[in-house]
């Protein structure tokens, strides 16, 4: 408690000098020896500091003090009028109001370590300002004490009622003097606010305000060694390290509010803060606005006007992004080496050191043994990392994503391979491939799943084998021996090493194809639903006066129609008699009825169901609009954003829901998923276990070492691009990835899936992907206007089991997926074409190919890459992906997965075309995911959500 | 032509003093007496100034000066990597960049009146620094001659193809020393940004870069009295008045260009320009420099990226919309007093002054004869002023949308009339109508319509006519003439005076309720349809074995089925045969035909045409998705903005085209619109002319007096609200309004449109504000970044006439009609019920209901009002709205229009419980216009045009 010998002094003329060299010949208030100590154990203090603005709001007689602003990494305004804050923005400050603050700086009293322990200890030391006469000083102190009148959120107001109005009114001056005085308010602790900030924030007070009894401007700036919770100065009971008090007498205009506001500001500014933590005299303090001055950014005049928001997430992304990064580097800003990490747009540029896992050792298994070791010693930690209530909502998520998958792709299977594979067996397959993985494979957190190309390559594999007489399952089976074969020598070689190679380009070309086949695919099933279901045209033959809606059955003779009464009871027969009186051989049975009755169903309306076409159309294109429409739910501003995650997590399933409610309504005759009604193959005519030749001759199993060599780059490809991308740095795992160990596992569940005629699985990116993002964990505390911190993933090995376990109980819900109508399926699927096609770089660039370049969005990539050289990538691409199709849509198309191999030396010729820097910018995943990020300011994980649904695993 | 006395000094330390006093003790380059003469002459100059900074870029051996940003209003920079402009921009500055130049300024050479005629003569002016030795002033001359090389439009490279590399290259310094002297290229007069630049348009050059054989910096900044064309020097040949040179020794970072920047951002300020114009000395200019950075705006720091580029529409709508305003005060921003009249919110708050138009005379019939006189003076012109190219388009835009309601409304009123006024009458009406008004009108920019209060009302007149038993149209001649007398009535006594006393709150509530009824009927008609064509469903008779999907025609004698084969052709007779084949008293003839032919249709299937249904609502949703779409397509960013326009203005048209040509390809017998084939009332039993009373008793022609008074209430707000949004101030008419002459024609057309049975007809907001958009007249120069002028609309009647006279003429295109769908048509209304109840911001805060209070948008009425009284008013609207609808649905229906009234009274109550700052942010339709206009940054016109389709005038 030393007195500080302060000189005070008063601006003359707040725009002079505010930059000027320390050698000024104004005689600052500087510190006494005792100073010189107390400011080497200053510390930094928190990197969350929150400042509070409280201005002197009301008339002359009556004024109160008012908290009206709020920072931490942003400026919350409270709307006075409409009593709410505002949404955190970046703040505007006009440079006046700086160089004001300033002068008031090195002029006022600084008080750099001043321990105080209460308010009123704190007014003392403050209204020491020997240009004050005492009655004027003890109405300051009278002011100063005065109970702040916080802006309570909501809750405040029922609090109110229960206390009477004390509490969100502040008393009157001379009737209250020493209100600021008492301990936090149950109320203060209570508010969202408090419960949000981060432990360990400090506060900050701004008090500003016009007092009619000064003559001249007081500006006390006050630095607390030790923080302490000052009463209820602060809306919040934080432990407070800055006071700034500004008081002067009435003036025009805003001055005050935005020297206020220009202080917080300073305040806010981590590096301002760490300055003032070193500074030894209100110079240094005046040294620390003028570095702040060197980085603010200038905007030119605009009318002045300071009320504008900018939002920190729409406008100036970028900043927003470095900002919190700022923050986490609290120890480095001090040394004034804040981005030294980053280029210059913010991200940091890590070499591309090949991850330990990813290392070739050189001997044969070497990696595999290492996976085994590596994974082994966390093999305990997997079950017991997985108590946590979290895992449970992980668990109904992924379930549900899980048998959503196995319907849809079981069905889809089904229908390409006349029912040899269908939905009971994609069942049981996810089931048992799931738990097997969950429980031995090296990256856990995977989700195996039917995924898009090998559907596409097992449709052109069944093709194949009918097309050339062979026996599905046992050709099948062999070419899953092969293929198993095949990837244990990849894994032998370690052949995962080599996954590094293979560039956006390759991937975002393939994934189009595969989207382009979806989609190609469900808009045929509708039109081949619409021949199956004729419609209805009497305009066919107007002109002849018939209109053949009609089908009747015909019975040649008397007796086959009497047969028809057979078995029927009474009343039916009443009404059936009515319908064909004075008929004496034809009645209205449809026409498979009546040729199981022995009449000929005539005329022709027999071969068409009315209504069946259109109704198909509108369920198709319900669930594709519903699917659509409820995924981008997540993006609108109705309903709390939790409520709208799940709709939008679910919408597949809330799609499916709705298709089958309104075909359920109407219970119309539309063609259905086959499933089933026991525990057997979907397909009458086989049995589990597939023979190893059945009525394949002998060379079959020689010969299918082809096809089994083109799905091995396949299940490779698909395979371990997921596992790259689910191991990437940015999800900070801990337990490290197990490359060789998934693919050998990944063999060893084809060859078993291929024994039982089950569907063949590797990881699906989408769902692994939602699975990591259900289990990440995340800082609860945050800052008004920032993003919480992403703490890291909840590594284990139990979601997934039960998942899978719950999917293998859910066969016996099997029967009543009959439900399902088949257009329902199509339109998911056409909807997951749509979304994986749209997720792509590609297709952006596609877009941009029809927009005039005046209305392009400003992408990183238009800025550093020639408008032409973009579109020659682009139809470089289009091209690759014509020759793509019209390769699959030969007799060739079982080549399809050498392609991959052709994309790869496509890319390697564009280099002769494209200079590197280019390329960078238009086939670098990386940096194109930054720029997504900044665009869209998703979280890490949530952004890969919006990869594509097919479960495309090169996404 | 006077060397200046110049004197050279040089930067110490570049961050000292720029903002001290004007006595500072450093000797500054000052004037001789020959520039006090000139400096009073100087004047302000273009408000237009095109700013270029040209940099040395290239290796020290082979530098060359390129184009790397210019600015008029927005800063746009030039991607060298990308070799393309970025859009314009807010330019975002470095505080120590504006300090380094202002340093600069007061010590480098300044040349206030420099008349040079070439830049060789510049050069010599500029290199006259005695600092520098004869070698260096030599190189320094070679160096500023150099053609600068300018980043063309595209077409730059075919001219560059034909004139060699020599355009779009400056040749290297030695082999072309005086390149840039050249007279300007006809490639920089062909260029896209030279023909947009507005006339009187001047330049200025900033000239930064590097030189190794500088040791010192050199800054130059020449004011040129008479603006003079210096060769290449800027990318378009504009007149020079500034130039600003700032080179140096080789330095680290991007110093030089970051003070180009500053330069440029400087010189683009219009107040800085009026300073420049008023300096006497650079302290002068040192001043403007400190009074710009007191209006500067300052973000905190954020890492120091200035690469940052803040769109102007996006993100400081109101920066952005002050900007240009300030152009145009290029005589008041001299004056220090820019935004004087503008509130905080940068509008000008004119006194709400009742116009002219509106005064009371308090003579009978004051007011038209006013009118008369008023609009009798621009007769002539009235004609004359139709002469030009946008008329033509004006035409057929107006035309497509008067036709397109004329079909609509057309048919609802054919389906509400039981045909007795159908599509025929509605065209015919809308002529002969149409034609008199544009005639003789006093706004004879409106357009009369069909519109959907008119609608809703005769609905309910037809039903009561019914109800009681009278004969309809005698009935509504009687309303039609009490309404014309009321008319007149309200003619005479000046009533249109008390338009202004009817709020948004009134407005909003009525348009809701329409929106409403419009979407009712829609969907409801929709399900009629399913009723009028069943659905067919199979599992009803499961059970039985029966499938009644048949319907069959039986015969009672085999006499009545050969009769049915007469008049057919041997081969359907062949066809009919071999179907009907072993039958002897049945066929497959459909119902209606059977009937015909005297046999009985039998079967369940008899009553249902299959497919009808699900393809009308197939049908439905289509036109109203391809609506909705193609009219939200303007703010997306394919194709080029005009042709964005014209789909979107379209978008009901071509909505309705694509439900007629899917309509067609099916040829299913969708129920088509009704329409005569010849010129003769839609129906059967009526004639043009109406008989006085027909079936109606005497008294009849006393009664129809008051539901007529409430018609006159309806048609009163329906037309004056209407002509008081056409006849706002800020479309800038030059002819004045006419309220209470389009009155009186209004009821003059009633009176002969009830006579011949057609439609009643009253002004339409939103085909009238269409017309009026598409005869607006804009500048068509404008700055970069800038939206053009808008100058006034062209207003003339002939426009409307032509129309009219089209539509007349249409009248035989109406056979064609026929094709329409009547599921298209219920599209559409759909769609205008869905667009009209959108557009109200009563509709924007009842989705605030559904929204936390932290997803809310940032609008300036939630900063203004607490959120609780905001739902409390949506609240009230939603009660009212209950009110509406309860009482329109019973039989007391007819008595709505009264309704308003009774919505005028509850408007009048809430004053006792909002307080009139919380009205005057509720329900104040000019401020929030304005609210809207600055977020969607849409031209006047266009925002009108998000208003209902429905052509509700009262929106």
């Amino acid at each position: 408690m030393r007195p500080p010998e302060q000189e005070l002094e008063y601006l003359g003329d707040p725009e002079t000098s505010p930059l000027r060299d320390s050698g000024s010949n104004h005689s600052p208030t500087h510190l006494g020896p005792s100073e010189e100590e107390g400011r080497k154990q200053r510390g930094v203090g928190s990197p969350y500091l929150f400042i509070q603005l409280n201005e002197l709001l009301g008339s002359p007689q009556n004024q109160e003090w008012r908290e009206t602003g709020r920072w931490m990494l942003f400026e919350e305004k409270l709307d006075l009028e409409a009593r709410r804050w505002s949404r955190p923005h970046l703040p505007i400050l006009s440079l006046s109001s700086i160089f004001e603050l300033r002068a008031l700086l090195t002029t006022g009293l600084v008080l750099l370590d001043c321990p105080v322990q209460s308010l009123s200890e704190l007014t003392e030391q403050v209204t020491r300002v020997e240009a004050l006469n005492p009655e004027v000083r003890e109405r300051l102190k009278l002011v100063l004490l005065q109970r702040p009148r916080h802006h309570m959120q909501p809750m405040c107001w029922s609090a109110a009622r229960r206390l009477g109005t004390s509490l969100c009114r502040g008393g009157h001056p001379t009737e209250m003097p020493s209100s600021a005085e008492e301990p936090p308010l149950k109320e203060q602790l209570q508010s969202p606010l408090w419960q949000k900030l981060p432990p360990g924030t400090e506060a900050a007070a701004v008090l500003v305000g016009e007092l009619d009894f000064l003559t001249q401007r007081l500006g006390v700036f006050v630095h607390l060694p030790e923080p302490v919770v000052l009463g209820t100065l602060t809306e919040v009971p934080l432990p407070i390290r800055f006071i700034y008090i500004i008081l002067g007498p009435p003036a025009l205009g805003k001055g005050y509010h935005e020297m206020g506001r220009a202080a917080a500001v300073l305040l806010s500014d981590q590096r301002f803060r760490c300055s003032v933590g070193q500074a030894s005299s209100p110079q240094d303090l005046a040294s620390a606005v003028d570095v702040f001055l060197g980085e603010v950014m200038v905007l030119p005049p605009g009318g002045g006007d300071l009320t504008e928001r900018i939002s920190p997430s729409k406008c100036l992304s970028v900043l927003h992004k470095r900002l919190p990064l700022r923050l986490q580097e609290s120890k480095d800003s001090c040394n004034g080496n804040v981005n030294s990490k980053r280029d210059r747009h913010g991200y940091e540029h890590e070499p591309q050191a090949v991850s330990k896992e990813l290392q070739r050792t050189g001997r044969l298994f070497g990696g595999l043994v290492q996976d085994i070791r590596r994974k082994a010693t966390w093999y305990l930690s997997d079950f017991s990392d997985a108590l946590d209530v979290q895992s449970f909502s992980a668990i109904l998520y992924i379930y549900l994503a899980t048998i959503t998958n196995a319907i849809t792709f079981g069905g889809l299977l089904g229908d390409a391979t006349d029912n040899i594979q269908g939905v009971l067996e994609s069942f049981l397959g996810t089931a048992v491939a799931g738990s097997i993985f969950c429980l031995f494979a090296g990256q856990p957190l995977t989700i195996l799943s039917s995924t898009g190309p090998v559907l596409v390559f097992e449709r052109i594999l069944f093709a194949f084998s009918r097309d050339h007489g062979l026996d599905y399952l046992p050709f099948r089976l062999w070419v899953g021996i092969w293929v198993a074969f095949f990837c244990l020598v990849l894994v032998a070689t370690e052949a995962s090493v080599l996954v590094r190679y293979f560039t956006r380009f390759t991937e975002e070309g393939f994934c189009a194809l595969i989207s382009l086949i979806f989609i190609y695919d469900a808009i045929g099933k509708m039109l081949s639903l619409t021949e199956a279901y004729p419609i209805y045209r009497p305009g066919l033959s107007e002109d002849t006066g018939f209109a053949p809606s009609g089908c009747f059955c015909y019975f040649p003779d008397t007796k086959g129609n009497m047969s028809l009464w057979k078995g029927q009871s009474p009343e039916n027969k009443d009404a059936a008699l009515r319908m064909v009186l004075g008929l004496a051989n034809v009645s209205l049975l449809s026409p498979p009825e009546c040729a199981l009755r022995g009449g000929q169903p005539r005329g022709l309306g027999c071969h068409s169901v009315p209504d069946i076409a259109f109704f198909s159309l509108l369920l198709f294109f319900a669930t594709f609009l519903c699917a659509t429409i409820l995924k981008h739910f997540k993006s609108s501003h109705f309903f709390p954003s939790k409520v709208r995650k799940v709709i939008s997590d679910f919408s597949t399933v809330l799609a499916i829901l709705l298709g089958c409610g309104l075909d359920a309504s109407l219970g119309l005759s539309t063609p259905k998923l086959i499933v089933p009604i026991e525990f057997k193959p979907t397909h009458p005519g086989r049995r589990w276990l597939v023979p190893l030749f059945g009525a394949n001759p002998w060379w079959v199993c020689l010969a299918t070492a082809l096809p089994a060599l083109l799905m091995s780059i396949l299940v490779f490809m698909d395979q371990q691009i997921t596992a790259v991308i689910l191991n990437r740095k940015e999800y900070q795992l801990q337990k490290g990835a197990g490359f060789h160990l998934d693919l050998f596992w990944v063999a060893m569940l084809m060859l078993l899936t291929s024994a039982f005629g089950l569907p063949w699985y590797v990881s699906t990116t989408v769902i692994s992907l939602a699975h990591m993002d259900s289990l990440r964990r995340e800082s609860a505390t945050c800052a008004p206007g920032e993003l919480p911190h992403f703490l890291g993933i909840r590594e284990q090995r139990l979601t997934g089991l039960v998942v899978f376990i719950l999917t293998g109980l859910s066969i016996f819900l099997a029967p009543g997926l009959k439900f399902i109508p088949m257009p329902v399926l199509y339109g998911i699927f056409f909807y997951m074409g749509m979304a994986a096609l749209n997720s792509t770089q590609f297709s952006e660039r596609v877009k941009l190919l029809l927009m005039p370049a005046k209305h392009q969005p400003d992408l990183l990539l238009l800025r550093h890459v020639p408008l032409s050289r973009i579109h020659l990538f682009t139809t470089v691409q289009l091209v690759c992906l014509g020759l793509l199709w019209a390769v699959k849509s030969t007799a060739a198309a079982i080549v399809f997965p050498l392609m991959l191999l052709g994309l790869v030396g496509i890319r390697k010729a564009l280099q002769w075309v494209f200079s590197p820097q280019e390329l960078s910018w238009l086939d670098d995943p990386v940096r194109e995911e930054n720029e997504k990020k900044v665009q869209e300011q998703k979280s890490e994980l949530i952004y890969q959500l919006m990869a594509p649904e097919i479960n495309i695993s090169v996404n």
